[in-house]
């Protein structure tokens, strides 16, 4: 039984058919073929198709409001970082518009404190599963998540989610050393470090991978060379200006992600030193913005639409009813440009 | 009769009501209670809902598809770009959060040719509305859109849209003026101007203006000194090496948009220009990578976000039958940074 639609629920779907009719009368043509022309649907002569568009407007025709909408994925930021966003978007969206379905989203910061807690809001949408990019939930959202019955995913996220929660990632490691083995074929030893959040797992494995791959070549990581702050433009502009005024400055600093790196590129600037002829700098994530500073940056590209499609893809495989694999990593890559080369001295 | 809900119908919703009973009576509460926890709704102590959210997780309880979903409005972009969609995504959001809607989105450019035409998707997923930013339809996929009977708002449109469809716009020309005299204050008289494409009116309006603003100080703006090209970093790098090589080169340039102006910076910076010492710059639109790059960028900011939610909030009048004033401008503003000061000679 559970299959059928009711006789109530067909009857109710169409209450839009008097109006439907009256374009289909005045057409000259059947109602589906009406319905298929406001669908945007195929199969209708184009002459027809003109015939029938041109009546709708000409009538104000006004599609009913008890059509059911689409369903929808729902993925939610923690801020929400225009140059991943719009990566981590499309990636869902190739995936799920195949199957007539939305992609929404939340972002947590945008919150005001007079506002329902967004994670209420977002339940009060229904969607079909949850995406959680780069986002930190305390454990009552995450509880309340997990008891709604939606699938959750975490998407790159900054720790090792609870044991529970599928995840895709990068090969944040394996990023790290690429990084670091650059500079050092390159020439560099006197190497600095700018690392993301001290509480970030996916931060401290880019930063103890630099060290391991200098440690590796028997190049010491010098401490006073090593700092971390949040993934920021300004962040990267204050350590890297900290660093520059040391008495021994560095050759090179491979940072957390490139935003920071765009910040260092200022604070070279600033004191007239050129990139890379007297300062090489590396970032981590390849944003569009990287291929525009001058020079375009070196850095280490993740690949935020493969992974969000990834996760769109486990959060179909989730609401179908089967039990995917569910902790991914996609490969990250050193995408070598202008802002590397040996050291002068 | 049209409010209420048949009979057939709710039955058929209630389809998970065992699951829900089962939880509630291992729980020693009532089934509505169960109802607001699976919902994130607030009403439920804090204890009780710990323990519904563990007898849920225990007993895998998964949501019945048979909710309906939320309802969406839909972007739809011509070419995502990344620094515009997500503060045009943002502005729709913030407007239609209350409402428990989706922001949903299409990329046109992202569609491959062997999937079902971008329109016919779009209209499948039913959504309460279109906005159509930045985007170019061919006159059957606006006679579709129109026929739909879903309202439909163009947002930032690059020419005049068909006379029934809204819009929401920026002041491009009083945009231009203010850049125009802005170098002119400073006492710029060899002004470049990188326009953009020659079809689109928007980058007509600021160009336009540009001159205007410059004739009415009798300054002429010397045809050599005039390029159009797309709003892409390529084609201001190209453009500006071209106005470099000149014999006698501009000592300022107007750029169409910011990613254009990025473009001058690395022609600048690819001869020994320093900017501003040797070349003012300013773009058009604020993209936040406009405050990264080196120096930051003097610009005329668009206010994407308030245009964005005051497309949606039209949408949502026309969903509820009203018809409100359906042509907007909102203001432009010089932002005035480090890339622009007084010509050398």
């Amino acid at each position: 039984m559970t299959g059928r639609i009711p006789k109530e629920t067909r009857r109710t779907k169409r209450r839009d058919e008097p109006t439907m009719a009256v374009i289909a009368r005045l057409a000259g043509v059947s109602a589906p073929t009406v319905s298929r022309v406001l669908n945007g649907r195929s199969g209708v002569a184009s002459e027809t198709r003109r015939q029938v568009e041109a009546l709708l407007r000409e009538h104000g025709y006004r599609r009913p409001n008890a059509l059911e909408p689409a369903p929808s994925i729902e993925v939610v930021f923690y801020g929400l970082e225009a140059y991943l966003a719009v990566s981590i978007m499309r990636g869902v969206e190739g995936v799920v518009r195949h199957r007539d379905m939305t992609v929404g989203f939340t972002d947590v910061l945008s919150r005001t404190a007079s506002e329902r807690p967004w994670a209420e809001q977002l339940l009060a949408r229904r969607p079909v599963g949850v995406i959680a990019a780069h986002s930190y939930f305390t454990p009552e959202e995450h509880a309340m998540l997990m008891a709604s019955g939606i699938p959750l995913v975490a998407l790159d996220p900054s720790g090792i989610p609870p044991g529970t929660v599928p995840s895709v990632g990068a090969t944040n490691w394996n990023g790290g050393v690429a990084a670091a083995q650059h500079l050092l074929e390159l020439g560099h030893r006197r190497i600095a470090v700018i690392g993301g959040p001290a509480k970030s797992l996916i931060a401290r494995a880019r930063l103890e991978a630099c060290r391991a791959a200098m440690d590796a070549e028997g190049v010491v990581l010098d401490e006073r060379l090593v700092r971390t702050g949040r993934f920021f433009f300004e962040d990267g502009l204050a350590s890297a200006r900290e660093l520059l005024a040391l008495p021994d400055p560095p050759t090179a600093v491979l940072c957390g992600n490139d935003l920071q790196a765009l910040g260092v590129y200022e604070a070279a600037r600033q004191i007239g030193l050129r990139i890379p002829d007297d300062l090489s700098v590396i970032g981590f994530d390849d944003l569009d913005c990287s291929n525009w500073c001058g020079p375009p940056l070196t850095t280490v590209r993740q690949p935020f639409e493969e992974m969000a499609a990834a996760a769109a893809r486990l959060i179909l495989a989730f609401a179908a009813g089967e039990t995917p694999q569910s902790r991914i990593e996609l490969a990250t890559t050193l995408v070598v440009r202008g802002s590397t080369a040996p050291p002068r001295h």
